[in-house]
């Protein structure tokens, strides 16, 4: 099932919902309230209660939100529920990192094919999995595989993801300081380490 | 000179627009508009333009705001127009990766000491940085080392996180996943890459 009319900012902050629920579910408890996961996610608690409020009203007043119906309907929302697999492309040091990220699983995802396109790596395994041609990438929709995580230097990035779109991949994790170009059906979702440290010289 | 009353939404914003623009700025661009600036980034030039009036009324109308005075305005609010100093924590595969992204250059980042608590890596040099003991930071702060980048398994972060504090920074790149509680002074930026991965399904 397919929620439609959530906005992608509410889809943006279920990841954000989906680990702090986790975390309480860990700790024993039954219910949590919208003020609890604010201060959590240093977020406003009527913005919460707005949000959860797309999955239909299920948050009893006083005591909260039963914490394991709303982690499965968060993880159904987000298709998490499945695993999901991804192809990593680039295995330089920060595809190795990304290839054994304990987080990954978490959420289900499983990286099942590593590409590259230098010949002393293609051949080699990483996080147990055997790297081959990025040339070659094959049909990945077709073998299910419609996540992308993008580890290639910014230069090598958009001829790369434009490659991935032609083999079926849907949406990309962009890990490449720059912006793809790509057609508006595909969701990327770029991470630009640096540009997140750069507001911390603002406030220290 | 800290401009004190820009919203932190704003802050959060800049780094965006001083990629977007230092993009511009390789193309030999003079000038460039809030549409541009907007299409790039995904953004509304409405909010790009508020943005950017904080700074001072610099755009000139039909033409744009002047590329050259436009970066090194965003470089001197975020006070990346001198290097900045960071200590790096954890020397694991997320580690070396971070030692070697060359991004962090471009916006003026230097990491100047490594931290690890593996007898096994203590000694070792990562990016042309020997990897020190953890267990004695020292002074960061007073070596002018105000800024961390916190990558070390999410059991260990906290502790790690305190200790960074008591010795000075005063800003954290988290890269753990998971939350840190520490006093309100001090500014987290939390990267948790799974999560970000986490929306992909729900659009594929």
């Amino acid at each position: 099932m397919r929620y439609r009319k959530i906005p992608d900012e509410t889809v943006r902050r279920l990841p954000q919902y989906l680990r702090a629920v986790s975390f309480v579910h860990k700790q024993g408890c039954k219910y949590v309230s919208s003020q609890e996961l604010a201060e959590r996610l240093h977020m406003k608690s009527p913005q919460i209660r707005k949000d959860l409020s797309y999955f239909g009203a299920f948050g009893v007043k006083g005591t909260g939100y039963p914490v394991e119906t709303l982690l499965g309907r968060i993880r159904e929302i987000l298709k998490l529920n499945t695993p999901q697999k991804a192809a990593l492309i680039g295995a330089g040091r920060l595809g190795k990192a990304l290839a054994s990220y304990p987080g990954f699983r978490l959420y289900g995802f499983d990286i099942v094919e590593v590409f590259d396109r230098s010949p002393r790596k293609i051949g080699r395994k990483i996080g147990g999995v055997e790297i081959k041609d990025v040339a070659h990438l094959g049909d990945l929709g077709k073998r299910g595989i419609r996540l992308a995580l993008l580890a290639v230097p910014a230069g090598a990035a958009q001829e790369v993801a434009e490659r991935l779109v032609e083999a079926g991949v849907r949406g990309i994790l962009n890990l490449a300081p720059c912006y793809l170009k790509l057609p508006k059906r595909i969701k990327v979702v770029t991470i630009d380490i640096a540009m997140e440290l750069g507001i911390l010289p603002y406030y220290v």
